[in-house]
């Protein structure tokens, strides 16, 4: 027994961190913050990302850079801030700050002059590949796609899995329901209407062999999710397997995934050498009540930059370097992933542009409970809505979105519109998470003094990139077809492929 | 290595469950369902409650008897039903359910034909001991103190801190701060007011002693805390330490408490003789707001019939015995503490009564995945407000408590009158833990008859007891005085002790 504990000991404290770790980033879609059980949700199924969360770190005061989809993906594989990368469309009456996805019709993507960590670490002799939903863009020759991006591979649906399925109905798409669901290999279109009854799987099966491929060199594999954006569907070894009913389907499915991507890390010993992140894109959609997500002890939902918008579960794991049972309640943010990336591995960061990222890696490797941020700022399109600064948050301006009546809370509907704050509200969000009592601001004078300083300082340091959503629109021309010569589209775009 | 493992084997598969047990029940004020960090606050520090639920069996579907304290008590102490031991108020215009606590002008308390935990315990052989918060009224000579309810020794507040403070400043009183904080030992005021600085410190060196002295016999301690009922207080080693602010304060000096004992108990190798349990008499003080509980993802908060106001955390430790890392997804509630410890310790329930719980003792020891109880209803005062059957809720009649605007929703505010819902609201709980979204009765019909159904044979088999609540009420009398001879009381009640 005693040279037992010496042994273990001595592997504790002999462990340095790899000088190129493999990174695998799993990416939910729409996973609120109180979704997991390990956030405290009372009927979802989650024991893989329970276990990663005891097993590593859970994040509490962890941001999505946005909202929605598109801009939170873009900041997440860019590290800015995404009005910078151009992935937001021209403000208007409809839409006043700008906040978009990309749609199928749209012929451009995120700025090609961006960089992605792909595209970093690909350079610096990674291998990269991704599986899953990318929403940054296709082009007409594929120019926005990962495989155009850094990621040596790319297999998945590039939007969201709702075409793929009818309605909001989680029924398999069939012949009779063409065009919209494609799935790409690179940049080609294998099958279209895809089937995506069994897409985890093959997904999961397809980040098996990239890590089996790989294992002897430095990699990094992105899973993008399409769990558990609406409308929720799993595949059959899950339907009604969860209390929770189909969301819960959907959400134990991705937990599978998970687990099946840290069980092979295991098999193949690459788990010391391997940091693996789970993180979601935005908060949840509330407007589906029962098959839609939840924010816990936070305000509002998707689409909006109350802290239920954006503030999402994080857990980041890797045994031996990052201590099991950890929490940290730092501020952090997707946007860092791209800045602690390359300095865990070592690569370059790019000295020609901003970056808005925090490195993590003291944090992770040295002292989880490091703060190592200490503001936040929440945009909406091109409008900064809120500042976050140590626990006190500003908002300039509010808005509701993606919820309706009768949701309780009048903030969080769809029909309230834009309203700028005037004077601006101001919480402390480590006493009151869900943004209910707005502080004095003459008692707090000095406190909105610095928020106000520091938001003008950003202010001057924000450059917005030309806005990329709705640019190139034009449905005829670009959305995705398999075989592009046929009429009528998209109707016509019908492909089969026996991919599973 | 193989013998370690072969041994470790060995002890797991070998262990018996003591004959006797001991019981440490530890019991939270208005704890809500979301306070505790492994429930999924973000700014909680309950490193020790969360050790507590890493080492043992955490409920996600367990309620209190009650929405507010003194009838959620009742319940605890007797296994039964409130409205059955007459801790509630007779029904009037100002108060239409009768739901209601005792207060230091009540001459009554909880009446003296109920058998309490610590009564059967007693008789079979336990010594039993508590400090802390009861509740359950005093009584012109003590008889309804717990020192003449079952427990051996007693030592404590019988009411909440309030009266200890200023108003809601968490300030320490002074004598100039007469008469309202009356601190009992048995049935004696040995201080009043009582300096309650260090209060926690001593009921914790109390509960040590205790378990230290009884170390060789049985025995069952209940320890009530004070936390986290308004006004929010920590001794000066707690205050400004945790980032939820003095609510947080208060939290932790709660969760301290339970790392003592837990720690008292593994120092006097007691662990595995002890099963420790912690939970809270209801949801949490919405009014308060930033000094307030968190109700998590659940609907409203104290004094309501909403989720919010009566799902606990619940934990249950037992090494040895509970598997670590247990969840329990079955409904489960404070009604069945007196009847899983008379089944665990092979004492005898009263069969001249009727009892409402159900033995746990199936899903501690032997499987944490039993779904052990497949209803629960919902009293505010006597009505009957909801009932649970398994994931189905019915609310007839609802209310709201101990909320007001600009809390967002309205169900929850305190002058949201009592309703008759007819039709009734089903809701599906598992899907819908928030109560938003209302089921068509229409496509539920069978699931309404049988809850109908089960709810006709629960009001057949009910019994109200005298309601005891304001029935001696008579402050001049009852007013709890140190020296009774006095005058004015209870200015006059002031007699020092230098108990710390």
């Amino acid at each position: 027994m005693c040279l037992l504990v010496f042994f273990t000991l001595k592997i504790t404290e002999s462990v340095e961190i790899p000088s190129k770790p493999n990174v695998v980033l799993i990416y939910g879609d729409d996973v609120g913050y109180g979704d997991l059980n390990v956030y405290g949700h009372p009927t979802s199924w989650t024991p893989n990302l329970d276990r990663m969360a005891r097993e590593g770190l859970r994040m509490l005061q962890f941001y999505s850079a946005a909202p929605i989809c598109s801009p939170s993906r873009a900041s997440l594989m860019t590290g800015r801030l995404y009005p910078r990368t151009g992935v937001y469309r021209s403000p208007s009456s409809t839409n006043p700050t700008g906040l978009d996805v990309f749609s199928p019709g749209d012929g451009g993507g995120m700025l090609l002059s961006e960089i992605t960590v792909a595209q970093v670490l690909k350079e610096h002799g990674y291998a990269t590949g991704m599986v899953g939903k990318w929403h940054l863009g296709i082009g007409e020759q594929g120019e926005y796609l990962p495989h155009s991006r850094g990621f040596d591979s790319y297999f998945g649906l590039p939007f969201t899995q709702s075409a793929c399925l009818s309605d909001i109905n989680p029924v398999p798409p069939s012949p009779d329901h063409p065009g919209y669901c494609f799935l790409y290999r690179n940049s080609t279109i294998v099958s279209q209407p895809a089937d995506i009854r069994d897409l985890d799987a093959v997904y999961v099966q397809e980040a098996k062999e990239f890590i089996s491929n790989h294992q002897h060199e430095p990699f990094f594999f992105y899973f993008a999710s399409h769990h558990t954006h609406r409308p929720q569907w799993a595949s059959s070894r899950y339907q009604d397997t969860t209390r929770r009913g189909i969301f819960g389907d959907a959400l134990a499915e991705l937990d599978w995934s998970v687990g099946e991507i840290l069980s092979h890390l295991e098999s193949l010993s690459l788990d010391s050498q391997t940091l693996v992140v789970f993180m979601s894109d935005n908060g949840p959609e509330l407007k589906d009540i029962e098959t839609g997500g939840e924010q816990g002890p936070l305000k509002c939902g998707k689409g909006t930059t109350y802290e239920g918008g954006v503030r999402e579960p994080a857990i980041f794991w890797w045994p031996g370097i990052i201590p099991s049972h950890s929490i940290s309640e730092s501020i952090s943010s997707t946007l860092d992933l791209f800045t602690t990336i390359v300095s865990l591995t070592g690569a370059t960061l790019p000295n020609d542009r901003a970056t808005d990222g925090i490195d993590l890696t003291q944090l992770l490797t040295n002292d989880t409970t490091a703060i190592v941020r200490d503001r936040f700022f929440y945009y909406s399109g091109v409008y900064l809505m809120a500042v976050r600064y140590h626990h006190y948050k500003v908002h300039f301006w509010t808005m509701g979105s993606h919820c309706f009546p009768p949701y309780p809370d009048q903030d969080c509907w769809d029909t309230t519109t834009l309203s700028r704050k005037d004077p601006p509200l101001l919480f402390n969000l480590d006493h009151d998470p869900k943004e209910r009592h707005s502080l004095n601001l003459t008692e707090y004078h000095s406190t909105m003094e610095t928020i106000l300083k520091i938001t003008a300082e950003h202010n001057r340091s924000m450059t917005l990139g030309v806005p990329m959503i709705g640019k190139l629109y034009n449905n005829a021309k670009f959305f995705p077809c398999c075989s592009p010569s046929c009429k009528p589209r998209p109707l016509c775009c019908s492909c089969s492929n026996d991919i599973f």
